[in-house]
């Protein structure tokens, strides 16, 4: 397809495109581009959820996953989800090799981007669905485990889930799952995987009282956390209207105002719920509410019409309001990811089984059907049940058995006194603020100060005391 | 327009794009994306002008207020403003229905782009002027009086000032006003409704002495602060040149110089005028003179030729500083809006009226003229005060009536004690640092910690003390 | 070759675009907006390794910079850059007049966009190049420096340097000097700026002990760190990519991977080395790991077959730490940018001598050669070597005159009583964050506050006493 567009040189690389594989594959591009910044999404939202002295972490964790992942996925990863149309597993194009072969088993590539476009964009989904296994994790987790685990999920775990509904596989072919983004290939594997090592991490230190009961640990820095969520509501432009994989099909920018619609719905109806149960404004669950409308849309965004967008983002900002409060009471998810990616991802795909438009499943994914409320036909809810279910439970079983190799050799967990000194001394060696958490590292070189601009603290005896060196 | 390009298939949607259609709308996309990122960067601009104790309600007022915008564009709004050239209103449209017909009365929209890239675009136009109302209002407001006006500038005010000048109506077709992407339909719109809640608002507690005269209330980041005009700074790249509304117009890449270089002439300007009277590089003035020469140049990008833009840029950062200082004598308007949307918006459309050339203006508003200083005529200044004059008392008189019935039932201001303590902690029940307000916030679980990294507070008694729950 | 395509209106400007030219404008302004937002990514990067007390200024700094840097380069710099193929300097296109001329002398620009569009891609390529000079030069500078040499860069050093390379020069022509995006025009010129401005600027005060054994000083945010890191590798998907000028040349995505591999390859090897190291995974070097990768690819990004790229990002990588400690033995690098940008570009430029494709530098650049490990042959080798050590040299001298005149009459240094005070106040007359540094800023107007979360420190007994008026 598109060598079929591209002329191919006497050098032996594909150069002048056809116009539309251009247009479609500069479209691609930046919608991937807009998805890899959703790292830093991750990043500031992880980092507003958890107590200052682990904030550091987290950044050397999302580097470190983003980097391993995308040498797996070109590696190895992109060969098994999209080198072929086999049931279980593709089987070529290891190091992205041959690309010009890739791109024909990929099932909605009909109007044509170069294999490279198609790598980078489905390797930001990835990286994507691997950030979301972490947020469960924070404030206790060894920094190898990441190491370990980034390596398989990025060359396994993802892949096969990956080619299974985007790749051609039995979940696409046979059972004709609608997930046109990825609630459930993104957001419910990456909760799957979350559940797998949050079982065997247990709980932060001082989390739940002796009775049990759950104690409140806020984070520390709410306005990184609105930065994070709306820097993922942005990737949100990328992930669905990307997904059509061209620019030349009208639904793109219809999925876009599908997409705000939902993500707009998320928010109000969290806020509305919270208020009704706290009278307050909450700020954090306004947040959650967001990223769940936008995870619950992320499934369906292809196959519905735009009026059952709000309906399905409402849906989502309840769900994720009581699965956050009732999750809370045995298990401890920092960031919500639980609700947020794992319940409001089931329901986006639950959804597509309610709401899908039958012209939009036919044009979308032949042999998939329409929703219960759209034709009173249960066929499809039935099939989207099936993916869930195949998906929740190969991620889960394998990362429960990774986690467990890890757990049994390396460790899962920080001791106790490396916790309560928090990850970034501990595991890095330095804080993530060293002025509030050393004494004195902001006076380095310190001396006399303009009269009347004095700062709080006195000044320090040695100029040249400094934190570490 | 776009029903000529577009195929439909025979399942009832607009499917395969003509080429030039799927260029438009992928580029406007894009555009639309950057601007919808300004959300971000309005929150970290705020969030930087506050004090910390109110630091988290920013997150919650911009996530709030972009949801409810969505929907009630989407439901009332984008009709009112584009369904149709009416003088006073659109009349179809409403949820976005039919929407093959609404490009056609869109003026500008001569390439082409689907009916649900322009509600995608014109929505996060409507979203970025709601932005603007909030920035005088901070660290005072009940929240609740911000959900009440989103609804009501999203689905009526916004709408009908937009339908004038952007939709085909009477600003536009009988007067002929100039503003290419929004100097008046944004920034003067979204500064004369912050006008009218700041004079039912008052001042902050503290902000005037007994004798009258102001006091400088820090805000408490300038990094977020710089952070919030660099993504703004951003924003403007898809704001004026994505309002070509197409990629085929050889305009589109002049329109993004011209923008860059009034932005840096407002910096420039406004950093050489503090410097006079200071002494010092002021940071904050430096930001406001980007935002200024920014939002000056936003009316005329279209219509004028890159010498004038240096020159426009410039001016709005003069008048920003000095509109700043003014406006700070007698009402208190934490982030500036006032000078750096409402003044510098004023001046950029009287700016077209002044350096407009008459070939853009022909070619992009038929039947508006050249400006004072390349024709000699003052009919378009004319013109563009009129523009101005209408928008803006539209604006402000029902945006001082809502507010009016809102303060005479649910009340505007937050109590004297509320005030005090922090937005965060009375309207949302947490605060937005918790580890700078709350003591102890960051020491759940502690215990020991190795020695010579001991932080800098003493280790609490109970390791199990939260801040709340 | 852009009046080729388009058609001129009567009017006397470009009108209506050909699809092609169109579709590269587009593609080439969202790779520059990309690019453009680099400088929050330097803003950030740079704010979390100062003290606290200097972060403001970081700010001040970059929109100062920017906003210069756009006016030298429209007004002069655009035109000695690209404006004529004569070996040494441009020699038209002054303010972008006639730009329809200036395309045709830009030797990548085959496939064609607007002047105007260079314009922005090619300015926003100077900004990061100033950018990366002041990375040395933090927390005690004064900041009239950073004014006149921002105004000298963009005029004439970055320009000429330039033009040797991207615009037809003689280090293109005559030596063939392979560097697709700028490792040498870019990151070697900034790094030789950088370092003339540290030989006579000096360390921080602190930095050396009497033994002249360099102390840490810690920077104050990691979280703002990361986020620079994460925005500059954003940014990277536009300088890379959008370097082929086109999005009608198939290569473009796959630079997209080589840049992703490279980066991602420099995080794994920074962080494997200095674990072996230090034991601890350390986060600022993650980030320079990745800084360094990307950095690294930029030059050979076209020109070689992505199985090199991880490759030469690992090389990055270890260059970067290595380097790193090293330098800080001596001089006083407060973010590592001779190493990053320094080092890790000269890498980037011989890893062309030795990786580079025949086929794909007879495309990109007709008449250099394949690399030593492709070839056997060490021709480009000495080449690149040439195209270093002249970029370096011209940089270092003509910046070196520059600041020793600035040196000898404004001065380059604050005093010791501002180093201490920090920037912010010294410089600025305000702190980035007032409510760390002046006591009770946060409490302008405190009074009671709800019992159970009184703040830490004690009320005011004056409501009213303020920061500073």
């Amino acid at each position: 397809m598109i060598l079929a567009d591209a002329t191919t040189d006497t050098l032996g690389f594909a150069g002048r495109l056809g116009a539309d594989v251009g247009l479609n594959s500069a479209w691609v591009m930046v919608a991937a581009v807009l998805v890899m910044f959703m790292q830093a999404g991750f990043a500031m939202l992880e980092i507003g959820f958890v107590r200052g002295k682990n904030a550091g972490s987290v950044v050397a964790k999302i580097l470190v996953n983003f980097a391993l992942a995308a040498l797996g996925f070109y590696a190895v990863g992109f060969a098994l989800a999209f080198g072929g149309d086999g049931a279980l597993l593709g089987t070529h194009g290891f190091f992205v090799a041959h690309a010009q072969d890739i791109p024909l088993a990929f099932p909605t590539n009909r109007h044509g981007v170069t294999a490279e476009t198609l790598w980078f964009f489905e390797f930001v989904f990835c990286a994507v669905a691997l950030a979301i296994v972490w947020g469960t994790t924070l404030e206790r987790i060894k920094f190898g485990v990441y190491i370990v685990y980034a390596i398989v999920f990025s060359t396994v775990i993802y892949p096969v889930v990956a080619h299974w509904i985007f790749g051609g596989g039995w979940l696409a072919t046979n059972i004709h799952v609608q997930d046109f983004a990825g609630s459930i290939v993104v957001d419910v594997c990456g909760a799957a995987g979350a559940l797998a090592i949050l079982l065997q991490l247990g709980p932060r230190r001082g989390k739940y009282g002796g009775d049990g009961r759950p104690h409140a640990i806020p984070g520390h820095n709410m306005p990184l956390f609105g930065l994070g969520v709306l820097i993922l509501w942005l990737g949100w432009f990328g992930f669905n209207p990307g997904s059509t994989l061209t620019a030349l099909d009208g639904r793109f920018p219809t999925i876009a105002m599908i997409t705000q619609l939902a993500g707009s719905a998320g928010v109000v109806a969290a806020m509305v719920v919270m208020y009704a149960k706290t009278k307050t404004f909450d700020i954090g669950m306004a947040g959650n509410g967001a990223i769940a409308g936008l995870v619950a849309i992320t499934g369906p965004a292809g196959y519905i019409d735009p009026w059952a967008a709000p309906i399905i983002g409402a849906v989502a900002g309840v769900i994720v309001v009581y699965g956050v409060l009732a999750i809370d009471q045995r298990i401890d998810d920092p960031v919500g990811a639980l609700a947020a990616h794992g319940l409001a991802g089931m329901w986006g795909a639950i959804a597509c089984g309610l709401f899908a438009a039958p012209r939009l499943a036919h044009h979308n994914l032949p042999g998939s059907r329409g929703g219960l409320l759209t034709t009173g036909s249960l066929h499809q809810l039935g099939s989207q049940l099936v993916g869930i279910a195949a998906v929740a439970a190969f991620t889960f079983s394998v990362s429960y058995a990774v986690f467990w190799l890890v757990g049994k050799t390396y460790g899962l967990r920080v001791s106790a006194q490396d916790e309560n000194a928090g990850l970034d001394i501990s595991e890095h060696g330095m804080y993530g603020y060293p002025e509030q958490f050393i004494p004195g590292a902001e006076l380095v070189g310190y001396g006399a100060v303009p009269a009347g601009l004095r700062l709080g603290t006195g000044p320090m005896s040695d100029p040249e005391v400094t934190a570490g060196n």
